[in-house]
């Protein structure tokens, strides 16, 4: 037995998400089919992080444990040759049996991207909030950096989660431009349901000028979602990259 | 009667190409049945260019002559309520009866948008080509630079073209980078059949050192197909403009 690890990504457009439900099309489940389809096995994966049904990645990481004799790096080339074109996957290589994308993650990086032209929207509809009303970048940058550092994100987290701790420590909040795209960079420890689409939503109120930056603090000590803006639509995510420690390049902090 | 020019956008993937043919999804035909369902009535679209399955338009041109009492600039927005999410029409004004779309136009510019990158290729599976083999770009710039000027482009044109002559004049043909994008821009009087998809496939032969720079003008001399290189997928290119004289910042020349 031999507990292989994945990089992979996919939009997420056509699927109802990544993690497998009843009755719904998702990444979960194709990867799943695709791992059966080359060693017979029906696996059950772990991911790194879920996301949402029209939500993208890039560097998704998933496991699953199998007792084929497939070498560990050929897992990548063999599924691609049964996955639909959506999903691609970038790497694979062996892990140890304990190993567990998301507890043994030291951060996830998302980005959340955002098309401003009016020429060029059929290409980002799916791809991006495509938003084009004046923005007060400067404020939104100043804002972006509250968010920094260890801070109860209960004001920025969905109801319904089952999460007992809300504090998460945000190593880096950063809005990029290079127009006609925008885009929030986000690095942390741990990220709330909806929390990224939630701080966008609320960074794009503080653009058109309905929040000041530093509201911000008034939210997060607020504890109150009311009090923060809507959440921004799920087409924009795409959850980047998953680190873990004791790699060099890792970004491992401290 | 009025004639109501359009310039509009699409994502060609899920169309069997721009002009109406029996029995197929084309662009042509959710733009007339979108202008049935506005004013009752069928009209025949005229376009500036045609674009194969595949290939998608930034700023494609077309009109139509109506009896409709719908404002001139507000057709734009009538028509985006009913049409599909990947055909979005970006304005929309009346002209004079006589002008055609393709006749009048001064030039037209094509992109043909190459992605380089492992990561990501997901998404522009179906709006680039992706490549990414090693390429020499400054022996890709030189051969680029040569299509420039009026030359005889039967090596360059895709059989079974009905065209009577083969000369058009490039006005710029130039090799553009912003990784991991690459991408050819290229501004002529006229096209040829696939003109710009074989530029393309014979500048990646030149990239990947099969042909020098200099076999450019060789290949244009023979007026033969066979010397040029492959024609490169339809997904990477774009109609991006299309310009009309005695406008300011159309561009015209001379």
């Amino acid at each position: 037995m031999q507990r292989i690890k994945l990089v992979f990504e996919y939009e997420g457009t056509r699927y109802h998400g990544l993690q497998v439900q009843e009755n719904a099309h998702t990444i979960q489940k194709e990867l799943e089919s695709a791992i059966h389809s080359l060693s017979g096995e029906w696996v059950k994966m772990l991911f790194a992080g879920r996301t949402d049904a029209g939500v993208h990645a890039v560097g998704q990481v998933g496991v699953f444990d199998t007792h084929s004799s497939i070498p560990p790096d050929r897992w990548s080339f063999a599924l691609n040759s049964s996955l639909p074109e959506d999903i691609r996957v970038r790497r694979s290589e062996a892990v140890g049996a304990d190993f567990h994308p998301r507890y043994q993650a030291f951060s996830k990086t998302y980005r959340y991207l955002v098309y401003r032209s009016g020429a060029g929207q059929v290409f980002y509809r799916d791809r991006a909030l495509c938003y084009r009303e004046p923005l007060d970048l400067e404020q939104m940058r100043q804002a972006a950096a509250l968010f920094q550092g260890v801070h109860d994100f209960r004001a920025f987290c969905a109801s319904g989660t089952s999460v007992k701790t809300f504090a998460r420590e945000v190593y880096s909040c950063e809005l990029c431009e290079d127009p006609p795209l925008l885009w929030l960079e986000i690095e942390a420890n741990g990220f709330l349901y909806n929390m990224v689409r939630i701080i966008m939503g609320t960074l794009l109120e503080v653009g058109r000028g309905r929040f000041s930056a530093a509201r911000i603090s008034q939210i997060l000590d607020s504890l109150d979602r009311s009090q923060a803006g809507p959440t921004a639509p799920p087409q924009g995510l795409y959850l980047l990259k998953v680190s873990y420690p004791g790699r060099i390049g890792d970004g491992r902090r401290g």
